[in-house]
């Protein structure tokens, strides 16, 4: 249960952390790597940031049109601090991310009416197999109009091929604005749940055949950790339902109307795996019944022949008995072909007892 | 779990497949059948094309009111780029169409504020059994104002009778619109789900005689795979209800008011397969426990059986053995009649024990 | 599963039934008989039709104020297609009319933008035990401004009161509307579920009687047989409420206002009816967990007995046999009351052994 | 399943009993009480009516603010038909009152567009235990702007509270209006579960015991009992929740506003019922578990230790069998100590499988 | 049951309980302590109340923003009567905040058409656990525009955080207003639910480490245990859901803006502890599928091995029992090595049959 385990933490008392607390919080192991990605249609830089303070002085270049800053750990809490200073990120916002267990959620922060700049704050997981176990990570997404920050614990390959994207002139990317990167982005993550389910149904099938196959002792708790793996995916990606559905759904400044469409066809992608999620788990319930089938219809047919070998020797037994009697008037003691006899009764009786068993197919 | 494998997929990096990129996809195998069929009131035309390149620079002629262009397997990326390029096709839902193993949904693309032509993309799938298990297959139909565009991998005998009902002059397909004609190829693929339950009904009632006439080893799998079989036709039809209730309740320019009643009535037989789905749900359940609770009936059966054969020879070959001990002094030995006497003991027992448990209901 | 397979029927490719075509429809056996009844509250008049076409060329008489046409038998398709050319009846209501597996239905027809005169078509199904096992009849009442039509397969009790109170001079039905007369029809109908359901609670009462009595062997399929009656009045009365409901809430030009106060009434029972369904379905539920049970305890109990039996022999079949041993150095085998001490061992073995059995409540 | 037999009922065949068919209905057993309480601020009358002809001629004194007619008896029709003529009850209310066993709701009739004076009619049952099984009575309250009329089958005790409060000058009572005196008549009837949900919870702990303790042939009906028991409160306090919820929201010229606050707070109870009455569902759901578990362990148990006597003692009968062969050459029938060493043999055996068993927790 | 018993309880006949009634009711065992809690941004006053009649007839300091008075025991009628008075408490809401069993809920009570004024009720209740089983209080919050009143029977420590944070001068608590305080008690106690789920999920690991180990009789009764624990937390969650969400959607003059924005945040906790418990709810009913099948895998395991020891002397006893009959003509007996013989083939058969029954894996 460590999956479901580390969504339960002690929250803060104070809810929300202010820009000046971040700094004091205990530094984790480990160091964070921030890399920072301009482009435009024309132009894209990729910068690995060592002297966050320095960067975060100069204005981004006049050609750049979307700025994507990526933090890659979080154990350094002052490049956090700096960070959240910068792009005034709202404390809640700052809480909830450091936190690496809320549940998937989109929220705007800021705006009009408020002290703080307009900004959607999206947190999602990425979902992947350690150790033959499904394993989630938080990852935060601040979008705002012209750039996106994104925070995880560790880096993941999933955004890779998004990078390789905003390489590559004249992709749809390089063209469009910061909303459609986070789009991706969340896109990315959405899709990267395919493979993951490809994986479940082969364990399914696995599963189905080691039941049929033989019956290992754990196998049950081999199919409750597969519901619970199905859980926390479904933990991961129902809440995900609601997050791009209220994307699409409420306008909002950071949201360009050209990305909506493209979020229509994410949440066609979400409500796919959640279908999937479910099949799956009814097919676990399926599993389960079939291995209680499997297990007692084998222990069935083990008492049942044993049962029979007995049966088949208890009237012998009978017999061999009643000529052991010492009884002195016992008329057939004295036939020659007695003992003979006997055996052939034995035989008879035997060969009987199986022929009807087997007609009623009890054998 | 081979139908549902299918539907789990690696789904390409990019959001949407952009036309140019089209035909740099590679090529399947298999070649592409494209037919065109204009019609009017008046007149009907059918034409298989060869070459879609010159077929697609031509006007289609005056009196066509509405052209349908069918393409029967989708390995030949080229056609689909011609055709994706002549009538505008989004490049989200060319993406979809390609991918064959979208749930069944209705988009709305382009319109008024859009580089698009208005079209609305529907995605479904038409179901068919195949060496015994149900296996399924996407059609993809873009509606335009006159022009209906379908895609699917091979061709299917589904809208063989649309086709006749096109070329019968008078038909009401004749006198309606393109709107008309996509709901009548819907109307087709819902109606192909009638006979599908037909044989779920009769696989029901195969398998519970079969449960009732003897417990074949594997067919508790048999019911698991028709529980499958009905978790794949829900998978198809139960988005479809979504699908045709937005056709019907909101207003798209490409459907017109007098196909929206017959949509309604559309939507009355998907909420009829899926009422039947449910109930064939809750039999397969009802299944499951009738197998089970004949296969440990059979079981407690032969143990009865044996049991009570075993009980009756107990005290039997106790006597046997009372009357085999070698005590000196022991009266019965002598008896002239005692040897008569233990078999009429063991009969009368053996009788008295079986009219009791028969009188017990045991036997 | 006699009953839902009916629900499933080749529909037929082309939607709705257009007038012309029903007259070319296979003839059923069976004669139709058509009987109108005119009424106002001042008089009345009863007539069985012979000649259709004559009567339809006749306008009604001055003093009517509702005529209710009912035809009991589809199969004379002239006199339906007479009729649906009279009244302008809708192709699609024509077709689910003919269809007699339809879902419980209303919808409206025509009305002011339409070809068609204003209608309301009504839906729903008759249930009846015909040899212990129920069976449904769809009845189509199509509700005009004065008029109402009511098509089914076969004459059914159960309006037999409505024709009575029609003849009563003062009834409310005979002051009333069109619209009365159609919810008086429909209200008829929910009402006749009572009785199935005092059936129900007799069956559920018995089938619970014989389980305690014996297990009969096929009491669970009788069982699931009454769980698949439940699901077919499930499946007639869980849409009616539907029905009933939008009928009361969605005005329409037939319905008058002093209807949809007994509409209301009406919906009241449609719910009722639902609510002891649903508690019926419960019950079913625990009697298989019963018969379950019962089977199981029965079992035990013989095996239990048995076991008893055998576990008292044993030790002295052991006794038995160390006395009939050869050994040549035996003491006890020379006193003289050794063969009266053994059997005084096994009684008081025996009694022993029931004794401790008894107290602890094994016996 | 008799409580809920008593729900299913022939209902009229004319929907709703106009005032002059009341008279003519079969005329019960046993007498009508019919006891009116007028009161304001500052007087009380309570008055038990033997003629109430004459009652109904005179008008209520002019002091009086409210006037509460109950009726205890529905067996008297013509003093019902004088009532409704009295207070214009509507026929449909009439006949739900007289039914018994209507589903509670709260229905409005009459009003400035009927033919009726506004009244709110609303149906509730009240609950009790005879006998040791939970039973429901019908009750019925017709709500005016200055006049509450109550009808039920026979007098309850659940009202009596309110009759003490009437007559306590300056309880809230004596100040407010006729919807707070109907508001207090439902209270009284909602609070009054709350001992009813307390004795399910002694029963539910009771069960438990006794499950624990012993396995009593008939726990599991009673257990079945219990569920029912729990269904017929269910059916009861259900659809109150929808009744307080209406009463709360939708507005009607009875209620005043004072009173609205009030219905919020009746509203907390009946959802803080419902949330019981799920919760001992599950723990009925809990308890058949556990009964299910105990029985088969206790079966288990004793067919464990049976098996074991019986092992203990087979290898030491084969030992004693062996030594009672008869052949000649058989050395250790010669030994002097081989009878001893076959006690020792038995004894060793004996106590070394009983340590096997013990270390291997089998006993 | 206990816990779920304390939330049924005789709920007082009369509505509400007026100001002048507190003081007539019984008075509990232990005293109360009332402490007042003055501040704003610069200053702050802790003060506990000894003279709660003195302390009421002085206004607040002219400094202090928010007031909050907690009452830590409910035993004092006197001091909530001059509390009730002086801060015009409803009599409906002082009912329930006596009553102690109320379900989580948020109501406002006055404003500008009533007599009282605009105060937010709120009740819900924290949980603890008391000798390893799950406990609850309830707390009732007044919410007023600057006053903030609570009650709870004893002091928890779940609010000593927030009387911390109230003295850090600079701490968002004492820049913000009255409701800040009141989400920052809710959100306190929201948050101690989380070291609670930490415990279940430590509960669910040990109990399935129990019944993988060995089988405790009481194991079950365990796990229905923490199921019954699982429910009483879900019965205060499940309501506080509906209690934020309506806090933070319908606006309240006493609730501000500034506050709203928190809520959401708070909203979010509570939807994750609501998915934990049903993800722990699913993993209770795992356990117990767990537990069964082990007891049964257990049992089996024990018969399956006893069974085959006797099947193994079965037919060696009926060898032996051939050897010790009395015939007078028995080859066998004569033979020298017959006896040796009769060894071999005893222990060749009992080897064979292990072989047999160990390549069958049925060892």
């Amino acid at each position: 249960m460590q999956e479901l385990d580390s969504h339960i933490q002690s929250v803060g008392a104070a809810p929300g952390i202010e820009h000046d607390e971040i700094g004091r919080l205990p530094r984790g192991a480990g160091a964070a790597r921030i890399t920072c990605i301009d482009y435009s249609t024309d132009k894209v830089s990729i910068e690995e940031i060592d002297n966050l303070q320095d960067f975060v002085e100069h204005h981004r270049p006049e050609w750049s049109h979307v700025r994507w800053i990526s933090v890659d750990g979080l154990s350094d809490k002052s490049a956090i601090q700096i960070l959240a200073k910068k792009y005034d990120l709202h404390p809640l916002a700052v809480e909830d991310m450091l936190q690496k267990t809320q549940r998937p959620k989109a929220e705007p922060y800021g705006g009009e009416d408020s002290d703080y700049i307009a900004r959607l704050f999206i947190v999602t997981h990425t979902l992947q197999f350690r150790e033959g176990r499904l394993s989630n990570e938080q990852v935060s997404i601040f979008l705002g109009h012209n750039t996106v920050l994104t925070f995880q614990a560790s880096h993941s390959a999933v955004w890779d091929t998004i990078r390789q994207r905003i390489k590559l002139k004249g992709s749809r990317l390089r063209k469009s604005d910061a909303s459609f990167l986070a789009y991706s982005l969340l896109d990315a993550i959405v899709d990267s749940c395919f493979p993951i389910l490809e994986a479940f149904s082969d364990r399914a099938e696995e599963l189905e055949a080691l039941i049929l196959e033989r019956s290992q002792p754990d196998l049950l708790s081999q199919i409750h950790q597969f519901k619970r793996d199905l859980l926390l995916l479904r933990w991961v990606v129902w809440p995900m339902r609601e997050v791009v559905s209220s994307l699409q759904r409420d306008s909002h400044e950071c949201v360009s109307d050209a990305t909506r469409v493209y979020l229509r066809d994410l949440y066609d992608h979400v409500v796919q795996i959640i279908d999937l999620i479910e099949t799956y788990r009814e097919i676990a319930g399926d599993l389960i019944e079939t291995y209680m089938s499997s297990v007692s219809n084998r222990m069935n047919e083990i008492m049942k022949v044993l049962t029979l070998i007995g049966t088949i020797f208890i009237p012998l037994t009978f017999l061999a008995g009643v000529y052991g009697m010492n009884f002195h008037f016992f008329p057939e003691l004295d036939q020659p072909l007695a003992y003979p006899a006997f055996w052939a009764v034995c035989v008879g009786t035997a060969v009987t007892m199986l022929f009807i068993f087997r007609r009623r197919r009890w054998l």
